[in-house]
Parts: structure tokens; C-alpha cells; sequence
């Protein structure tokens, strides 16, 4: 199929998940870069910040400016939480599509939402219209969405993994996500707490007494079930760049899970899905095989037949966890191949 | 106080294990190492295996040797599991006192140990003689043992996370440990596994069908309360060389736990504890401020006030969970100060 | 432009080059993958050996099998030095065009290559019709190549970076190479020495006393100016996966070399080369910006203005210094765009 | 030998220097750390800023204070440059003694420091009273010294690694210093540049046109020479934390060096120095065997007996670079043994 390319706008993008979407747009056969916006960078070419990009992507940031956004088909917002709600009203007005890749759209709740993000929020009336952009739960109503809440990292493994079985409602009592994350998920900024001398050779928990990807799981996941789910979820930093690796630990003893054959239900749930690959009975998903790809490969155990389920989920959190899964929600929204410009085959070793 | 010198051997000792005994050992100040055997290096200075050990060690391999062993004090297993049981029974007969590092003697049913090391046990009347050689437990039984099985990595960090809880009872319901280790935990040897280029840069989860720590863990556990546990362990291997995390998740809501200060439940337990250090409310402990040193430190959270407590607990898989902790036990056994030749500062960065 | 497919053979590809050579050609639209054939992995689907693949390729390994050779149109060998000699003649026969990986035929001359590679050879008669592909040295003589020998992965390295100013007649007196490699580079294989305890955290030289790439740096910069070149080649082991980065000196001492604007030389020998960057003055590459990608980055400087050229020159050893390479190589040879199937831009972070 | 404690201050402290001399003076026998100023973490404990020195160091910063520093025998200087140089009289007028760990005394000639520092030099009639404290060269010296310019990191590796050349007047034409460093020699501060995500899974030279240690190697190359030496400097950024691997070519070619044996040569010199460690011909050093210990390691080469000698030269940066030189230079000041406090064996893996 031969499609026009459409006119797509970068808010942002100068930390990895901008540069991620540079590289998987520049390459999409159907998208034409036409603007990119950073205040702090404006005037400088992209391929100047990020040498990776020279000889792929002849583009030089500019600052904010409304009238190019609004000649966009599409604009994403790779920016930090709280900018793309100052100015998606009027990309909306002006019949604008956007994929918001940072939080400000993800909550329905508005009171959760300042409670977790610590600020007021300027359009709570967007929010209801704003659709989540996990296409394997919302596909339908991403094809017709102006606004799409992009998924967080974490929150795309943990709810991917749990899927199938909290839509049979088959899991009672407490959830624990055991998660683990590279550290390009902190971002790309001036900090000590990321630099390679703290951070290499050394693994910690953060955040354990509360990270704002929890009300988002949980939101995620009651609307699956149609009831709150009651949800330990503790984030570890490790010592790698790309990657993110959920561990979940659930209990069967739901009366509904009696001789469910769980492999079958991951397997039949996502058999059509491209980017969810369920991996054989007994295999242990590493990051390393979906690293630079829009995969997430999962493996559910039951250890020595008990009661508890181990679900292993793992994506990159740039691609399927951020960027990968953005572009995903594009090729939905305008009716492209899912795959288009997301083949890309994980880079081993 | 001033002491002489105890006559030690080591038994194999060309694994990781190995190399940060005599790390530890080379510079204790009563100890006087006479003898290390390997079948495969015999002939070869130690320090010409370990060019870490130049000018500092000046000891060569020697050929499986009984008369020699037989003049030592004490003698350590540094081997592969299944070696140390063939050679114990004419060690003890001798008087002389043993520290097994594998897994020979750590487990006290002999069915349970044949079905995990898939081979038979040689001295099964052993077994009961045998001090699991975990000092903050069994401290007193130590000092008098003439073997002594050294605990693993994963069991040392899970059995001290969990330790104050188990003995007071407060924990009931399914157990769940979620455990990170350092690729040093897979031993030295030639394996297309712990590659550089397959391990960097990744994380998965290994064995989540059954590891052989898992019974060394239950036993321990079941130890404490007096009643058999409920335990899902599942190891990850992390992109790095030294380290253990163990994430526990564990629930409160035995009636006893009403009301109890698990902060100062864990102060207390440890508070005279020279190598268990308890971080203050609210800390997130990490392994590189373990990292060559015998420490384990350990903080406890409770998200949200709810029901499900979270137990962080880092070790140096090859210090407290391996060699530190067998010179901790020599220590204890031979009425040397329990921190002697172990007052290693964590190399930061 | 549009083309039929041609039938490609791979014979090996159990190593990285291998599945870097699988990566690049699955997504060929001008290649059918036909055969891979391994006699130790012989009947295992390739995916399973190498999960990055699984969903991208449908290939299974078989064993050698020359009827399935026969009907190539072009068969790379990915082996050990030394395989691809023994049946390389028989494809030439049949009319398969061949690409050589690894080392046979990089040398002309055989007591060279007998005293290098420590092992007889066993069609020296085809040395002579073997081209080496350097494509920015010999792409005319590829194009119409029976038999390709890909360059090793440093020399690919020094001699594009040298290229400009041999050429010339630029340099006299001593060349140094100091290169440095990611761990990829050693090869998939089980062995103590490339295990992450061993290498991670560490940098060491390693052949100082000769590497079997010298005489093949020696050869191709010989055939660039027509006169033997004295070269201190020394490479360095670094704690990564993917990456070389050489770091050449040269001495400008030679009269044809005064008033020589060395940065427009580079820029213009290199203009029209696809795979070839030279990067604006002052620049210094860095490995990551070329790690997937086929491109070689070129900086060249001249410290205090002195008369020592230090230049850098950085590719992916496993791309344009083998897998990458290669595939421009079949590009060339059946006159599709050389850049083919390697538009990929490098995965960073 | 026993010793009374002698008092000591350190200035700074809060780099990655300073956390490193904290390490080795805790467990010091003859240092009794007295004070540590740092106006931005005044009051803050030390263990609190660097949680490895819980329970080995119970000293809070201080805000500067003259007062306290000039009751110690000795203050070191563990700050950015320029900062010593402020303070140094005024301490050096009250008896203090001060090993600098920066670089504001390392340079004899206030002109050349002023154009590499990009500074005014604060009190350059000090400069000549300064000594730099490299043992192996100037240990008489040092022993009566009032004030120590501790040398830098690469400048303490290449001039080890050519001192016995220099001394003899071995080595004509232009020298060739490739180095390789960990991140931690670019020090903890918040920094893009430094962070995990940008400098894992890469290589990099920087400053090529001219780096700070530059004018530091030639000024102590000449005054072992006696007259001024080419050297071309080239640094490169290491994906690890610790380490400096320092590769040097010189020409033989000097009438001297005709039949000279360069092994004994090297053993000779080095045979009496507690921390350079000259390996048997034909080793390569690498940098793990160091790690956390003051050892330097050398090995000489002469590949195919040309006129290119290689001289492989590893420290720890932190370590024989900085904060361990520093206590070698302490113990030689103050009587002590030179190794007191210094017998680490290296962290291997």
C-alpha cells in the first residue's frame, strides 16, 4: 500500500525519547519531519546534538511556533511533564492530532493526577477525551483519537504482562511488580544519580514507598477488571542503558483459575498482536533480544505448581516503552500497517 | 590482643570464591596460609593465576595432598559442589576443622539435597554435624563447630532481610524474594553465558522453575519460626560483576503484626551485629556501598501505609555472601574478633 | 528501482558476525535468504539459537550441504579462518560468487598467510583471484569479483583512516595504530578470558608482539602508496560490547606534505562515499553514534600544530568492520544502491 | 614501628578524590582525621554523603575554618583548581603542612600554568617551593617537603612508564602517549557528559588539541632528561569507572639504546619501589588487577624487535592517580613506612 506522507511535528525531543522517535521517524515511509521546536536548542541542527542522526535527518531545531505546529497532521510532545497541556487546546482547535509522550493526559482522575505530579492542571477537561494509548487494550479507539496519553515505560510492561488474566478476572488478592529499568529511563540531563561512576556496577530500589507509574498501573489495570486492584509495584535501577524487565507474582486462587491453562490464555490473547511475542513454556525473556525493537516478550511460570504465578514481561523502554509505541499509535491513527517503520530487529549482541 | 597464627588450607580455590578468600586471607593477621591444592594448576604461584595477588601472596598450587591438609587448622572448600563431601570425614577424623563454601553440607534432609544436586551423598551422617555457618543466627554453635557449611549468596541476603520478622512470627502467608545478582554468582568458567556480549546490556530471570538455593532458603526460614514457609524465589542476572539485591514482599497481616514498629524491630535485632547494618527509614540501599566489604545492609518499607511490607537487602554476593562471611566464621571458631581481617571500606566509586 | 531477489547462502553464522549478517539480511528487500548451513546446529531453527530473530526470520540450520550451495547466486562463508578454503573452489565452479568473512583470502601472499594463520593453505592458486573488499578502495574490481575477501574489522579502521594521506604520498617515516575493540569482537565463544567478570571494569593491551591484522594493515597500505610502510599496529580490549575506535599518529615531515589542508583532503576523497563521514574540524567520534550502523567516522588533527597527524577513526566492528561490510559488498556486486538494506541509523543511547 | 596519630585535615572532599582518601586514611594506624571542610555540606555527616564510610567514619563537614586547619600537621586539598592556591600560605605561615591533589602547584613555570588554566595565579612565588610529589623521583624531596604538588592521574602513569628511558637518554624523536581513563577521572559533578547512558557502550578520544595534563608530562619528562621532549598526548574516555591504561611508542634510535636490555633496564630501576610492579616480558597489564590498589604496572615491548618500543603502563586513577599517591607522599613526610595504610590487593573480579 502506497500512502501520502503526512506532516508531522516534534514538540521537544531533546532527551532519548526524542531522539528514539528522530530515529524510528526518520525512517518511516510514510511521515514527513516538518518541524521540531526546543527553546533551549533553537537555531541548532538536530544532527549537530545528536551526531547519530547526521547524514539521516536534515533538520534544525526552532522555536516554540504555533502557526507551524498547526500546519501538522500529527504533533508529539517529547517534553517534560506539564508542557503539552499548556498548548494542546489549541493544536486541538485547530485540528491538530497529538501524541503527548510524557504524563500530563495519562490519568483520568484529576486530583490523583496533581496529587501524584505535584501541580495544578491546566486543561482537566481534556482529560476525558484524551484516549490511553496502549494499542493492544485500546486499538479501536486510538484509530479515532485526537489525543493520545502515550503509555509510561513501566506501565506498558506491567499491564501488558498482567492482560490476559485481569480481563478473565482471574487474580484476587494483591499484585507485586518487581520492575527493573535501565537508566536511560531516568532521562537524559545534567545529575549525578545517573552518571556512569554512581550508577555502573550497582543495582538499587527507588521509590518504593510510592512512584507516580503506580496510579497509572492501577488505572490501567481496573479498567481491564472493572474493579481496583490492589498493587505492590517497586522500580529497581540497573546498571545498562535500554531495557526494562517486570517480574509479577500473583496468586491463582481465584475459583475462576482452576485448571486454566495459563499458557494457552497468553498465547490465544495475543496471537494477532505484532509487537506481543509469548514466549514458549519455560523461557526466560532477556532485554537484550528487544533492545532497539517495538517487541514485548513475555513468559508466565508456575513455579512448582503452587499457587503463584510468575509473569516475566520485557521491552525496551525507549521503543515499545516510549517511542516505538508512539509511533505504533501514529500508523493506527492514520491507517497505516501497524508495522510501518517499526521492523526493526533487536540489536544482538 | 595478639595472637599466633592458625594453619590454613584451602582446597581448590581457582574460582571467584577462591580469589577473594585469599584476597581476604592474604592480609588477616593470625592466619598463616600453608597449602592450596588444585588438581589442574598444580606447579602454577597462585599470584601468576591471580596476577591480582602479585607481591602480596607467595604461595604455589600443590597436587591434592592428605598429609598436608592434615597439618592445617582449618581447611576450606573453595571447590565445585559434590567435591568437599569426598574428603571431610578424614579431615574431622584428624581434628582438623573444615569451612565447605558449596553446598555440601547446607542442607540438613539428605533427599531433599540429592533431588536438587541430582547426585548421591556420600557422608549422610555428616549432615547433622554440619553448623550452617550463618553468624547472626547461629553464632554460639559456630564457635564450637568442626564443619561448617557456609551459606550462598542468595540465602545469606534473604535469611538476614527476613530474620527479625520470622523469629517474632509476624509474617504469614506466601513469601515472595525477588533476587538480583552480579554475573561473579555464575562462577568462573568458560561459558558462552556469562560473556561479556551476552550479559552486558540485558537482564533476565534464570531458573524460576526451581533454583537450588530455594530449599537452603526454606530450611533456614523454617528454622526461624518453627513451621514450614511459603516461598517464591526468582533470581535475575544484572550487567555487572559483583552484587546482590534481594527485594522481598512479605504480609502483615498476621495478628501479631498490629502495631509493630518494624524500624525498630530491625534496629534492634541488629543493633549489635558487626557486619548487618540497618539504614534509617526511608533509604534505599544499594550493592556498590557494599562492594568488597562484608556488609549487608538492609532497609524496610511500607508503601502506603498498606499491608504488604517491602524488605531491601544488599550484600557483595563474594564477601558476606561467600568468602567474608567464611572468615567470619573462622573468626568466630577460633576466638579471634569476629571484624578481624574484615574491615574492608566498600570501593566507592 | 526494482529487482528480482537473489538466492543467498550462508555456511556458519553461529558467531556475531553471523547474526549480525542474519540482522542485515532478513530486511533485505533484494535478498531470499535460502540456506544456513552449521553442522553443530543442524536442524535447530535459527530463531531459536538467536531469539532477536524470532518473528523476523523462518530459517532453519541444515547440515553442509553442496547441492544447496550450488544454486546460490552468492554464499558468504561466516566461519573460523580456515573453513571457507576448503570449498571455495567448488562454488567458484559452479558459478557461486563468494564472500569470504573471515581471514582465508585477505592475504596474497601464502607464506604470509601460512606464517600468520599457522596452517597450510589449501588453494593458494585462488589468493590471486580473491579482491579485497574495501569498497572505497576496490569497488570497481568488486563489482565484477568472483570471490570477495572482507576485510578484518581493524583494517578496516586503519586503512580508511589512513587512506587520504597514503594515497597521496603523505606520510613517511613510522605509522602507530593504537586501536581499541568491544569484546564482540573475539568471537562467540565459551572462554574464561571474554567472561564479564573478567573483562567489565578493565582495559588491557593484548598481542603487542604481532596480531594477524598487521600484515593485512601492511598489505592494503602498501598497495595505497606502491612501497612497504613501517606500522606499530597495538590493540586494546574495552570493557563493551560494539565499537573500535583507531587512533592513528603519522609524521607529515614529507616535503609533499607542506601547506597540505589536511581536513579538506579528507573531506574531499570521501565526499562521495555513502559509508564514509568525515566529521567538521575539532571533532572527536565516539563509537556509540556509529553502534548498528555501517558508518566509519573520520576526525583528523594536528596538536600544536606540529608535524604528528593524530587521526580517529571509529566504525561498529561488527558492521562496517564485518556483517555491514559485507552486505555493501553484495551490493556492489549485483549492482543494487550500495546502500541497500543499511540505511540503519546507530542505536543511541 | 609504632607511631603517635598525627592530625590531619582535608579541604574539599566531596569528589570522587576526596571519598577515596577518606577510604585509605580511615584505616590509617598513624591519621587522625580532625576535620573536613566543604562549604556546601556543612553539618552534613560524611557517612550520610558517602553511606560506604557508615560505621568506619564518624566526622561531619565543617565549614571552612582556619582555626581548625591550622592545628592539623597536615592538610590535603581535595578541591577543583584554583581553590589550594588561595589558602596555601596562610596554612604553610602556621606549620601546616598541605599535599595539594589539584593542580595549582604542579607547574613550575606561572606562565604556562595561567595559559592552561585560564587563571591568574593567585601566589606564584610558592610555585618554586613546591614539590612534586611523584616518590619514585623525588622522594628525598618530598620527605622535607612543606608543600606537595600531588601529581595528576595520566601524568603519574606515562611518566612511570618512561622514566627509565628518560633517565638514561634512551629515547630521541617525539614520544607517543595514547591513554585510556574510567569516567571517574572526569570527577562527580552533574554532568550530560558523564552519565551512564552517554559513555557506557562507547570510546572517545577528547582534547586532542591539547589537554592540561600535557604541560605536567613534558615539564617532569624534561627534568628527567635535562632538556625538552616531543610528546604528542592523546586521552581517550573508557566505558568503566576506574583505571588508566597508558600506551607509549618511542623510538630506539638514540646511539645509546644500541644493545640495551629495556626488561632489566625496567627491573633494575623499579626493583627497590614498593608500588611499581614491572611484569615479565611479554605480559599486558590491565587495569582490573589494580583496582583499589597504589600499584603501578608496567610491561615493555618491542614488537618484532623493531625500533618501536611499547611501554604498557596501568594505575587506578583514583588510587596511584591521586588519593593513594597522596597517603604514599604523607607516610613518606612523616616517617612512616611508605605502605602504611597502602597494602590493598586489588578488587579482582
Amino acid at each position: 500500500m502506497s500512502h501520502n506522507r503526512i506532516n508531522v511535528g516534534i514538540v521537544g525531543g531533546t532527551g532519548y525519547t526524542g531522539i528514539e522517535l528522530l530515529r524510528l521517524l526518520a525512517l518511516h515511509p510514510f511521515v514527513r519531519l516538518s518541524v521540531i521546536t526546543s527553546r533551549a536548542e533553537a537555531g541548532r541542527p538536530v544532527s549537530n546534538l545528536f551526531p547519530s542522526l547526521r547524514g539521516h535527518l536534515d533538520l534544525v531545531f526552532t522555536a516554540p511556533n504555533d502557526d507551524l505546529l498547526h500546519q501538522c497532521d500529527l504533533v508529539f510532545f517529547a517534553t517534560p511533564n506539564g508542557v503539552a497541556m499548556q498548548s494542546v487546546v489549541s493544536l486541538l482547535e485547530n485540528n491538530v492530532r497529538v501524541i503527548d509522550l510524557a504524563a500530563d493526559f495519562r490519568l483520568k482522575d484529576q486530583m490523583i493526577w496533581e496529587q501524584w505530579y505535584q501541580q495544578a492542571h491546566v486543561c482537566p477537561d481534556v482529560l476525558d477525551r484524551a484516549v490511553y494509548g496502549l494499542p493492544e487494550v485500546n486499538r479501536v479507539l486510538i484509530k479515532n483519537a485526537q489525543l493520545v496519553a502515550n503509555p509510561g515505560c513501566y506501565p506498558t510492561a506491567v499491564q501488558l504482562g498482567l492482560l490476559p488474566l485481569m480481563e478473565k478476572g482471574l487474580i484476587h488478592d494483591e499484585i507485586i511488580a518487581d520492575c527493573k529499568s535501565g537508566v536511560s529511563g531516568a532521562g537524559r540531563k545534567a545529575s549525578i544519580g545517573t552518571a556512569l561512576s554512581e550508577v555502573s556496577e550497582s543495582i538499587t530500589a527507588y521509590c518504593v514507598d510510592g512512584h507516580r507509574h503506580l496510579p497509572e498501573i492501577k488505572q490501567g489495570l481496573a479498567a481491564m477488571t472493572g474493579a481496583e486492584v490492589g498493587l505492590t509495584f517497586v522500580p529497581h535501577l540497573m546498571p545498562m542503558i535500554r531495557g526494562i524487565h517486570a517480574t509479577m507474582y500473583v496468586k491463582t486462587s481465584a475459583p475462576a483459575a482452576i485448571g486454566v491453562d495459563f499458557q494457552a490464555l497468553y498465547d490465544n490473547r495475543y496471537k494477532d498482536e505484532p509487537f506481543v511475542d509469548v514466549l514458549p513454556k519455560g523461557s526466560h525473556p532477556d532485554t537484550r533480544n528487544v533492545k532497539g525493537s517495538n517487541e514485548c516478550r513475555i513468559a508466565i511460570h508456575q513455579p512448582q505448581q503452587g499457587n503463584t504465578l510468575v509473569i516475566l514481561a520485557v521491552i525496551d523502554n525507549l521503543v515499545k516503552g516510549a517511542a516505538g509505541q508512539a509511533v505504533q499509535n501514529l500508523n493506527i491513527m492514520f491507517g497505516f500497517d501497524e508495522t510501518t517503520g517499526l521492523n526493526h530487529i533487536a540489536l544482538v549482541p
